[in-house]
């Protein structure tokens, strides 16, 4: 397996981009990583050699403020364009970054491609399911797309469905349409359209409409929507968490020395959640519909993150996730 | 002030309104509550007589599963559907309920009527904001409507600022369009569509596109978008913060004798917490845009909530809101 790596995107690259590489690919010996940017500060966070990491020189960067088709399309040179160009042409299998969201949307649809059978893609993000039910569940799309079709949540529940089976090893996972209200008749007339689909869909085990409410009780493995309400309700799960967490944080430290004492005790228990919650743990947001793996990480991410993307992408690959895509939608029609 | 109250709508109806009418009844003397319902179920909660608590007999009930529109037209004795007529006639001045929410939509629009200006009446909610610049936020459509129009949205940034003036003495309120980035032009269609919108409002203080990330830290006091993703916007605050207190309980309670230890240190500061999130204390959500105060309160509200959501309507019409808004549409055109 050989993944492009696009060692420029990111807050913290090339540093922490390399970092997560090496402590990937000292675990995974059948990983080859190809690390795409500029050689000579790749090189200078490489203390050693590893049989398993190649670094392929790109002179250009694009940055996080570029327009993302304007910069795929003339910054021919920057490492994102020449990894993803590297999985076209079949030299590597996969592309991770952590750079312009933008920009490698736009490089995995005009450069890698579409899968045949479907429209848009869109973007899986994995969470963490605080029932006893299950561990995890994906939503699909959070955000690729700002306008979405009822065609396009059809098959963002089959592409979610054999994610969750392949990734997560779920067997007949359930897919959970979010609404407005739990009844069949509820909903905008986009998630109607998409309802009556979802039923057909014979690819799926759809279980009807489900609420934001109760997501993180793991009300289902798959949850599909329109890019534009994932994109809010990723946010919403994202920023209320950290204000909780935030809010809890003060609690303990302004409200005297009982307060500090008992965060004190506490201090493992809410380490535990923290860590519950740090759903960088399941790796990047796949950019799900191409012809190979395509994954986001934050750009944010440090060595810990990367890692744990690479390891993700790792379990795509070897689970033969994008074959039996690719088999599904050919031997539909 | 006359304030018509539905009784026997909410799960704990008429106890819990009863008992929550006698709390607001006793303090707010310039109020005068006339509850509609079965006379009898209310006189036994009624354990003495107030002089500004007044009760109108209605025989019928309509209950959380009946269709909406069908029970508003045909329940014409139901308490909802003769509260709704008492103050389209103007004996009183508010409608206040805790049951159907489809059929208080219903009964707002098609008995009571939109105020001159507003296309669709939108649900608005105030949530607390954790940070110091200020106490709380609006944000409207939370779900009256599953399909909004930029035009709807336009008006329920008029609405909302002056609902943030009036009631919570906000000048020169901020308005925020959730999007799924903060750049102008960003955005679905309907959002690029409502910020040209938003940009020419006169009436209103545009501060451009929002995240839902940034809610809760008070990136704005109003927050318009369509009814389908300020749903889940909403469902999803509600069911993050519920999940993460679960988790919280659950680490305190699980862990041993040293995290309940630090628990019982905390259970101060958690409850401040708790009481912070706990925002029935702003009242229940208005349905915004009809000729006066149409208030839905949550099912389970119980005494406090009932007394608080009574205390909002109070200032609604205290402050004049409703007469602002309507010489504000009659005098624009």
């Amino acid at each position: 397996m050989r993944i492009a790596v696009d060692a420029m995107g990111g807050d913290h690259a090339p540093k922490e981009i390399v970092k997560g590489c090496i402590k990937a690919a000292k675990e995974f010996k059948d990983v080859t990583l190809v690390l795409y940017g500029k050689e000579d500060a790749i090189r200078a966070e490489l203390t050693e050699t590893y049989e398993n990491i190649e670094i392929v020189h790109a002179e250009e960067t694009i940055k996080s403020d570029d327009d993302p088709v304007r910069s795929i399309r003339r910054k021919k040179e920057s490492s994102m364009v020449k990894a993803a160009y590297s999985v076209k042409n079949g030299e590597n299998h996969a592309l991770f970054s952590a750079g312009n969201t933008g920009a490698l949307l736009a490089a995995g649809t005009l450069i890698i491609g579409r899968m045949k059978g479907i429209d848009r893609p869109g973007l899986l993000a994995t969470f963490p399911s605080l029932s006893n039910e299950r561990a995890v569940f994906n939503m699909i799309d959070v955000g690729a797309n700002s306008d979405s079709k009822p065609l396009n949540i059809d098959q963002y529940a089959t592409l979610g469905s054999y994610y969750s089976n392949h990734v997560h090893g779920v067997s007949n996972p359930t897919v959970g349409l979010l609404n407005n209200g739990t009844e069949e008749n509820k909903g905008s007339e986009l998630s109607k359209a998409a309802y009556k689909l979802l039923k057909e869909n014979t690819a799926i085990n759809f279980i009807g409409n489900v609420e934001s409410r109760d997501l993180l009780n793991g009300v289902a493995d798959v949850i599909v929507t329109d890019g534009f309400t994932g994109n809010a309700v990723l946010k919403t799960i994202e920023g209320t968490a950290l204000s909780l967490m935030g809010v809890i944080k003060s609690a303990i430290m302004d409200n005297g020395i009982k307060s500090k004492l008992g965060g004190l005790l506490l201090k493992d228990s809410l380490g535990d959640i923290k860590n519950l919650l740090d759903y960088s743990k399941y790796g990047g947001a796949v950019l799900f519909g191409l012809k190979a793996p395509v994954i986001k990480t934050h750009g944010s991410a440090t060595e810990e993150p990367v890692y744990h993307t690479i390891k993700q992408i790792r379990g795509m690959l070897e689970s033969n996730l994008l074959e039996d895509l690719i088999q599904h939608f050919e031997t539909r029609d």
